[in-house]
């Protein structure tokens, strides 16, 4: 790997491109190579085992095309798989989500009621709820976890901005909402996509992508080991992305187009 | 200047506030300094030469506590007299407001129409206009320039979110949405307290933070000159910061508190 080596992502679908999306955003210069194990997703209600195993093979893939960097966008496999991927990627770094999103969310709590969502697979493994009570040395802080499996399904299926998901959100959402928490870590990249609906629902209310907090980390990870490219002075007009994906999904373009904000052009198939 | 001395920023007044706040979220180990030259505020409406003459002044006060980086929050400055604070700075790096927000709005923009709202002086300079067309080589991009007075003195009093902000808001913001601009530069550090009413008066608009930006390409900077602090294993309760202000407005503490979410506790006063 050198200088010019590309960022590998991947998750079990599409959801990471939500994470994709920040890393373009602060590292627009860099190359990047997207998998999204379509042909296996959700990965949040498979045993621990088998997403360690899923989990192998997208970091055996993108370690075979010379990755500087590997970002484990899936919330899932950061909580239950992060040191598989970690012995496989050998010397290559490894980000996950959890670490930069719990500390985001520990600096940004003032009551110190801290709202956790993701899938039951990311919420039951109290990955978040770990990470900050191993680094809160100072503050007491409350973790209010809360799985909603739906909001997935819902933004695979474009019906983020439906009234169905509406009432859904506030069914999810009220319980954390009378605890009174003013932090809500979006465990699961396919959230950002309701920030809207959630900010409607709980109003002032800190909101933290993983997502934006693991680019940031991963900006100066790469800055402290000299793999950074340099800022190009000039705007390049479509960022450098290798798309690749187990199975195609009918609506793959929508999706990509929603969580990105262009297009993405034909992914190529491929076996994992 | 050493891997542990302090960020220095400085404001024409407390605006700069929401810039220290981006600053804390992503370097949150480090110590900073902050000036707020609340004596002479605003530098909105006064000449270049005399932004230029102050901005001097707050950088060598910074100087003489030997600061790693220099950070010139005031998007006035930073649009009239960027080259004065490089110049009195000497060795120390500065980061100013107009490149990363620029760049920022670039990358976000899908139609190519780019709004920017802030004051007389910062909009008259064009500075934001002229960068962006300066790096944008591949793209036609239209700017929409609007200058925003009433916005500071509104957030000044803590009037953001009464009845009357709104409607100022509607007033200044109607011809920028029938423009149909998708993303909105912030070029005033005051407007990030009034994001909330300019997102629902143009729901779906990139709003663009430049102190946002500017705290990211600090980090790159600070990273690629190894003058980075280590990343606490253990989280801080409080950012340690020194506050340093020319005059002490009677509202001081309730400004503070609602840009930065905790207590400043009592600001040094100086003369500059």
């Amino acid at each position: 790997m050198n200088i010019n080596s590309s960022i590998g992502i991947f998750d079990s679908g599409l959801g990471g491109l939500s994470v994709l999306k920040q890393f373009i955003r602060f590292l627009p210069n860099e190359s990047y190579i997207y998998i999204g194990d379509t042909a296996r997703v959700p990965y949040g209600n498979k045993s621990p085992e088998t997403v360690a195993k899923y989990a192998a093979e997208c970091t055996e893939f993108l370690l075979k095309r010379d990755v500087k960097l590997i970002v484990a966008a899936c919330n899932t496999v950061s909580s239950v798989a992060l040191d598989t991927v970690i012995n496989v990627a050998g010397d290559v770094p490894v980000v996950g989500m959890i670490k930069p999103g719990a500390n985001a969310a520990l600096r940004a709590t003032i009551n110190n009621k801290i709202g956790i969502i993701g899938t039951r697979a990311t919420i039951a493994s109290k990955s978040y709820q770990n990470e900050i009570e191993k680094i809160s040395n100072v503050k007491t802080v409350s973790s209010y976890p809360q799985a909603c499996p739906l909001f997935v399904p819902f933004v695979e299926e474009g019906l983020q901005n439906s009234p169905a998901a509406k009432i859904l959100a506030e069914d999810y959402l009220c319980k954390l909402r009378n605890e009174g928490i003013d932090t809500l870590i979006l465990a699961c990249t396919h959230y950002p996509l309701l920030s809207h609906l959630i900010q409607e629902i709980m109003p002032g209310i800190n909101l933290i992508d993983s997502g934006e907090h693991a680019s940031v980390s991963s900006l100066r990870l790469l800055a402290e080991l000299k793999l950074l490219r340099d800022e190009s002075e000039k705007f390049i007009d479509k960022p450098d992305i290798k798309f690749y994906v187990s199975d195609l999904p009918q609506n793959f373009y929508q999706q990509a187009q929603s969580f990105l904000g262009f297009d993405v052009g034909t992914p190529e198939l491929i076996v994992l």
